[in-house]
């Protein structure tokens, strides 16, 4: 029964990648930058999101597709009102994104008049691993208070990412976290990957982030030079 | 392809059904109440499954199954260290685990030597929920860095628990948790859920899930009587 599963997971894995590789070529032909940032839930998604909309108000046009495995729409509505255009998918149950679903989003977004786009996946440190979206970047946000023992129990994840941030650090002086524990796990895993320990909470380390996204977008303005 | 996908997930859905039935008579007959431990990763199962194994030593004989999607298999010593009979598995990056999982677990576990057993689950607030394991009690972990929105973003896990601990309320001055807004988000999903507020870091509140697991055993010293 399982081996018969992991057939079909595959061939949907291949379909996936199909769709990934078109959501790529039509982000590259608007000229657009997509980020995948995955984290646990509540780790911080929505509030990194928000902070970098605030923060780069101004410099570079940012697009959002949010997702949720319900209805709910309040981290959707977060974004819009902090600037961003903004789509919701309802996963409707399901633990991760797929290309397909990213490939409806951007249906329904302005691209041309995007610089930037944030997807912010399900909250889930396993599935969105394996499920390829077309994004460019792929974005891990750790937090503190979930402990210093997640690249260790949680390898896939921390393996497979261009950039880890590590949010909440507002908190280590309450919660159990050894920053050098933590990057040991990390270090094998996903040798000298960028880091960005920062609080959204108290804006600490912000910056490094901001600078990192402004590094990594080409803003329309100056593709028309 | 994702219609071919659901059929296929529906029939293992069935086939888990049919072992977990099989797992919940297993433990029937050997007098063992199992309890499923779910929670996003980092919120405190592990924490609380040591704090248990301490505070109920000499009442009750406790088991453990620990999962984790990698090799690692810190939380299971850490579990051995506190003086339950623990196995370890590895579920080799799935999301969840399932009933054949716990049925091969169980053949390494001395079944007669044990009162309660304890199942922790991977960290995910989506997949677990779907899957049956044979347990007698489901219950949930939540923790207060995650946020006070869980309950609207994940409502599926939300509503299908017996039990709901909310961990970390030491770091309530910290974090931004409104309990009431949380506790309206829970209740249309799990009207009157019985919810244990609780640290396991300062031990607040511990004494209260000690009783509801004490009440919730039948000690084989008590069944010979």
């Amino acid at each position: 029964m399982s081996v018969k599963t992991i057939q079909v997971s595959q061939n949907v894995l291949h379909a996936n990648r199909g769709i990934a590789e078109n959501n790529r070529a039509a982000l590259d032909a608007a000229g657009i930058v997509a980020v995948n940032l995955m984290a646990s839930p509540g780790a911080g998604k929505t509030s990194l999101i928000e902070r970098t909309i605030q923060g780069l108000e101004g410099r570079l046009r940012i697009g959002m597709i949010n997702s949720d495995t319900s209805p709910a729409a309040m981290d959707a509505e977060r974004a819009e009102r902090a600037g961003a255009v903004t789509v919701h998918l309802n996963t409707a149950g399901r633990c991760h994104l797929d290309a397909g679903m990213v490939r409806d989003a951007m249906d329904f977004l302005p691209l041309h008049g995007i610089d930037i786009l944030l997807i912010e996946n399900i909250g889930n440190l396993v599935c969105p691993s394996s499920w390829q979206l077309g994004s460019h970047w792929n974005v891990l946000i750790a937090s503190t208070p979930e402990g210093d023992d997640k690249p260790y129990k949680y390898p896939r994840i921390y393996s497979g990412v261009d950039a880890l941030v590590i949010n909440k650090t507002d908190l280590l002086p309450y919660v159990s976290f050894d920053l050098d524990y933590f990057t040991r796990g990390v270090e094998p895993l996903n040798q000298g990957l960028r880091t960005f320990p920062l609080s959204c909470r108290s804006g600490t380390g912000l910056d490094r982030w901001f600078d990192w996204i402004v590094s990594i977008a080409v803003p329309k303005t100056a593709m028309a030079l």
